[in-house]
């Protein structure tokens, strides 16, 4: 196989001719083998690299930092690895050591050989268009790569708050769809009083809608990014004016809503941002394993459970029991949960580890965020088309439940007090017979017609005020 | 010691008669023994629960579900609990099953009788003023328990977001303090570029004061109250009206912007704004847990370490080693960090176990915030205090440190270019000579002139580009 | 009030003159506000100090380190200590700062004025008898702190161990009286197969008692101690022979089987056995509480739930609910465990941030595995006494749901194999008739002979292969 | 492409004509679509579901519950799956729903299909070899799949061991070589008392290799398998001793101490034995990371560090500061350590989640133990070979700074006591002299013999106690 030699002042090293990152990648490659999971694994990410070189070759350019020429080049190169064209080629394993600078080096490594091809010089021809002193050229990997980062997870969380819109939605219409049935509610897993199973439905939309808006609260916080600040934010070999511009530039060509960060100090220590939006996707994996909790629940059965509703059957469910058929969607969504809460404590031990001027451990919470929000966005739309979209009610048996309940009492509270309300219930209880029966046949405390106006389907799932 | 009886639904008991809580709370005092913390730890709920009591009265009166000599009593005594006359009578442990019942049942029995004394009655002559009928009067643990919890937390996260204010102020002051302490930038932990002292306590500063704007946005959540939801949020047995009113009231009384929530059966089982409160929280310990570590890692020596700067000696250090000290407040508060990190786990499991219409977890969820805000409070004020205030500098040594070091090159890369400046840190790596004796006198490759040029105090902190 | 005046090397201090604890305490009280708990919540931890104490003097005193009239005296003056005579001097708070040096201090402090006042002198005349030359004589914080914590440990695990034995034996009892209750046995809460409720309780036992051997194990750990180490490991200041001689002595008067740990610059600042235990009790906390969540499902109803067994109701349910009874203790005991896991993380994270000779962040670590331990062993106590010695079968009902069940067709594969059971199983869940109707009097695939056969109670339990 | 058609119970469906699994496979495939991992990345797992299959193909023939052909074409299908002919099959995501029902029916499908074609029939001509009816005889995912589990995991351990082992001794050559390098020991980042380098690296062996036996105590937990359980542990379908046959054969063909469980109802549900795995694999990172923390900590610098030790450079550490070289070996294996960290909490939520007869969420546990050994593994090969075997110590540099430190007075105490070394230490402190100057020739407390004496490289290391 033909070999190019490059060499940094570590030494020099034999590379495939045909590949386009360099020395620093291979060595990077060599000395990181720990999930074997690779960069181009997260195309969004390699896109953003190619991004922040294309943003910084523009004001480099203008500013004059950078011979017009090469710059022209570098954007050009850029465009290319933007349009996925070199995905192959970043292949460093997503946890390394470093800080981020062998990803940062593997696009500078790549984006630098594109140019010089482009430019009709044979890869490695450093001195044409050099993967440091021009690609790189104002930047440093502590605000280059953070900010990649960030422009990838923005672009991330896009589809991500799309499949948790869609099953909000989902469950909104089934909420359209139960909303006639009548169901037991239950709390501490007891028969508490009534509802709709609409509304239980609506319930969950309700709770899934409302993480849009902690997600958009945290892409703001992502979207403030730390261009210019070099190596620790003081902005070392950034000429004037620079971080203003390339900031511009960056939001202008992936036109998201990116502001330079005010304290430059701060911003390239600071992991803030990736620690709260990993809180709100946490939050969802609380709120979307509740809802699988309860699907399981509501369909425990056939015969020996609540049996409320019927979730679409996947696959059989047993390799013994026939007939079986299990829960498996909202069981996967619950694993999905616990590894995205897991996640978020692997981030939080990295987010503490921070040192002096700059976290070393952000190619890890990198990985956290990065396969939580993939995870997270496949487990929402596993659920909904698998699972929420199919589901259907079982109402004669919900009503049935409804009307042999104790819980039912406690809507004669306001006409008969709560302790004779607690008595009925307590021989309910003791005897097995109906609220109904001791009520209205035995103890007479309330009229047939008095029972009729309070059970209305009506007022048991909304309930108006009945004086006596 | 005199007793009076008292029954439920379970049976008989007797109360001493001096107590003002009643059956119920006498049964949760026997049941629960986890933490043996008890309730009026925290004066703050106390106090809401009476804020609750007194605003439900005030709407049940209006409403006519009330008589009005009732609630008149019902609210006077209200008054007297929020003033912490009967702090004395909550002593439920803070961890209980049931979901708060015990709880609002021990506000409910002590208001009661409180109320029947004003009205001249005996205490336990519930006729006149009963526990249930007339002080949960439209009520449920369910939606009287978290909205008193809710006023507690914002109340209580009034003192703490003060002790972060004063602590990023302190930090502020000190970053003025040492603004022209020049010292050299770290990272991953190896010498970078060099630095002010100023902008690194600036950077403190700034990254605390960001946690303000976090804690009001949680507030926000927070404010989002349940009252009228009563057993499951369908309001059964609260008059028309009564939930708007409610909140009207207790925003009014309590001087806080809470509002109702929309999507009641949701607010009821939904802990989403504890989760997000509580990643705060933990966000904020991660911040405060890496600048003590900072604290620690500048201050390490005195001969040995870096020795940048000096925390206020606050105790002998060694029972040993004479004339040791150590930085046993950064010590303390890292700890407490760990503390708050570990509860924001527990807090998430709570969450996670929420089933149905109910999350029975709460006390628990009330458990963890609790104590983290506490606990918080009492690390910054103790970290202002008894730390950062009294730190001084050690800006002779931070100074020499930076022109001897070797990552001072960096600023000569714009001049002499990446590859040259890295064969100087070489040579200086090998030698032990410094990067002066290398670049200008040996190689000459940079000018006496052009090197003082570059090496200003104010060119090293704030560099400005200097092309060669 | 009456005061003396102590100093050490940050200055001179007054002390209220009746106080048996010195300067250093008196500094760490005013340096340490964080949870408000005292030292003294741990009565085991101060005897553990205590025993440490009158340990190095005695080998001391052999080695000829102490005077023996001196030595004499810190015994005497321990002995009363470890009898809890002084419990009320002990009030640092558990977290603190400076590695547990405070704590140390606090003991040296205590015995010394105890040991004076035996002597005839006054508080405070430390020539006579010092707390660090003399009580403290031979150690450092850094062995001393450790080994009381570990003393103190291995008598609290005791408790905690009779607490999961009397658990485990509460539930094998249950198992012998439900040993006859037939019931649906559920996976993935769909039902599965028969079983016989007596094991399912049996099962709880098993799990439980498993944890005594793990307890154990971790016991082993703790009982590795550092004496002689001092400040680092190397020994320093300690008389030749005196790591072996004080362990000895420790050993015989506390009763505990304590070794001397081989590597004691790695004993000094490892905290494995911590990590390990505090990994147990999650362990147990895990299985805790996915009992309780059993209890809870299986006591779910009483109309709408799966109604298979009664708890003891401990106290009314809800404050608006008439004759509502909730699942408490379990609840509790959920809870319990939450707190117990979220403090595994505490100390997780404490483990981790030990640097370089020694762990600083051991006070938390302590924190945590007090408190975990003491409220599971309440927990453990409070779910037996409470909860399972009163659990009650509904064995009618649960036999019923059995009969009635489609899973029972699992037990017909061996005869008419599985694509024919699943057949049935099918039209079952469809029709709503039952297995029996189907598969004997409709399809005769099973004679009533051979139906018996298979459905005898015993072989629902322990089901023995029969072949067509 | 060539197609057959196979059915379930839940309809018909087409499969490509020459995959080996069958319709229940592709299912799953379809259902899961979460992190896209396959199964067939652990290959040890496909490999021991076919010994499990084997195992009790072998188990069933001998107790006449297999036809002997059909058993033996099993047997000799699932050795060929052993040796690795099959792995292209397994391509199920490592998590999904049904507690593993798809993974074992995938195992079966393919066993089946390859035991057909050995007979000379099609794939898919179940008649023949069944995937349920024979290749899964006996058995239940409930059982099957945990034994396969476990079976992978303890032959995953050995690599996992060696690696550790490796590491430790690593650290003990280490510890040889730097025997005679003196240096400055420290707590709580405070210069405290010296001690050999070697001494430093020894515990860092020993620390690792304590984990050896802990790892060793987790494998005997794994090593209890529930085969005969079937279902929920009832052993429901399967014939008289298969139980004991079945482990008795597992254990000999996988050369595995195998036994079974006592309490198959417990054992089918209990997931305690990775709980306990699970919390060895987060002590051993804690610990991993602690030790990499100090590496850093040691090798910071070049000069503004404490510079004592050198990591060996394995490539450029900026794409802007020139000839910095970071310590990224050690970054990547903290980084590792977190991520186990935060799987630990993944298995931990799993495990809580089991309910009733059966864990359903062990897909995940398995996800989160296959990856932490993996990434564990690899980093633990990764620190040793790209990290400590080639650190050097900066010899004299370190034993410079214990001569110029104030330290050393501790070694004092003995002889001029501890209030006397104190004042030294403030005066070195304040005035920048030395502990020898201030000793020996200002205050002349010690005679320059008696200090030569004291400060042997010897007594400096392993201190003998020297009396006035």
């Amino acid at each position: 196989m033909a070999q190019r030699r490059e060499h940094d002042f570590l030494g020099e090293r034999e590379i495939p001719a045909d590949v386009y990152y360099g020395i620093q990648t291979l060595r990077a490659i060599e000395n990181f083998h720990i999930t074997g999971i690779p960069l181009n694994t997260e195309p969004l990410f390699v896109q953003a690299l190619a991004y922040v070189k294309k943003g910084a070759a523009m004001a480099n350019a203008e500013l004059g930092a950078l011979d017009k020429n090469i710059a022209e080049h570098i954007i050009k190169a850029s465009d290319r690895v933007i349009n996925g064209e070199f995905d192959s080629q970043f292949i460093t394993d997503l946890i390394q050591g470093g800080a981020g600078t062998s990803v940062n080096m593997n696009a500078n490594e790549v984006i630098a050989n594109v140019a010089l091809e482009m430019m009709g010089k044979k890869k490695g021809e450093y001195d044409f268009c050099h993967p440091n002193n021009h690609v790189n050229c104002s930047q440093s990997t502590n605000d280059a790569y953070p900010t990649a980062f960030r422009i990838a997870l923005i672009n991330k969380l896009s589809s991500y708050k799309q499949s948790l819109a869609a099953l909000a939605e989902s469950f909104d219409k089934k909420g359209d769809e139960f909303k006639q049935v009548l169901k037991m509610g239950r709390t501490q897993l007891q028969d508490a009083v009534p509802m709709s199973m609409g509304d239980e439905f609506k319930a969950f939309a309700t709770t899934i809608r409302e993480e849009l808006a902690r997600v958009e609260e945290s892409k703001r916080l992502i979207s403030e990014i730390n261009m210019g600040a070099t190596a620790i934010g003081t902005g070392v070999n950034a000429p004037d004016g620079y971080a203003e511009l390339v900031t511009k530039h960056l939001a202008r060509i992936t036109g998201l809503p990116l502001v330079l960060a005010s304290d430059l100090i701060e911003a390239t220590v600071d992991t803030g941002a990736y620690v709260q939006l990993s809180g709100v996707l946490k939050r969802t994996a609380v709120k979307v394993s509740k809802i699988c909790n309860d699907l399981r629940l509501l369909s425990s059965g056939p015969r020996c459970g609540l049996n409320e509703i019927n979730l679409p059957p996947m696959q059989p469910g047993s390799s013994i029991m026939p007939g079986k058929v299990n829960p498996v969607i909202p069981e996967v969504v619950n694993q999905t949960a616990f590894y995205v809460i897991g996640q978020d404590l692997t981030l939080t031990l990295a987010a503490e580890a921070g040192q002096l001027q700059l976290n070393v451990m952000e190619p890890v919470i990198g990985f956290a965020l990065f396969t939580s929000i993939t995870y997270m966005t496949n487990a929402c739309n596993t659920l909904r088309e698998k699972c929420v979209d199919g589901i259907t009610a079982n109402a004669k048996h919900t009503q049935e439940m409804v009307m042999q309940s104790i819980g039912i009492v406690t809507q004669l509270n306001p006409i008969i007090g709560y302790e004779q309300s607690a008595a009925i219930a307590r021989e309910a209880l003791e005897t097995g017979k109906s609220v109904h029966d001791i009520a209205v046949k035995e103890k007479k405390l309330v009229t047939q017609q008095k029972w009729d106006e309070i059970f209305t389907f009506d007022n048991m799932i909304r309930p108006k005020f009945i004086n006596s």
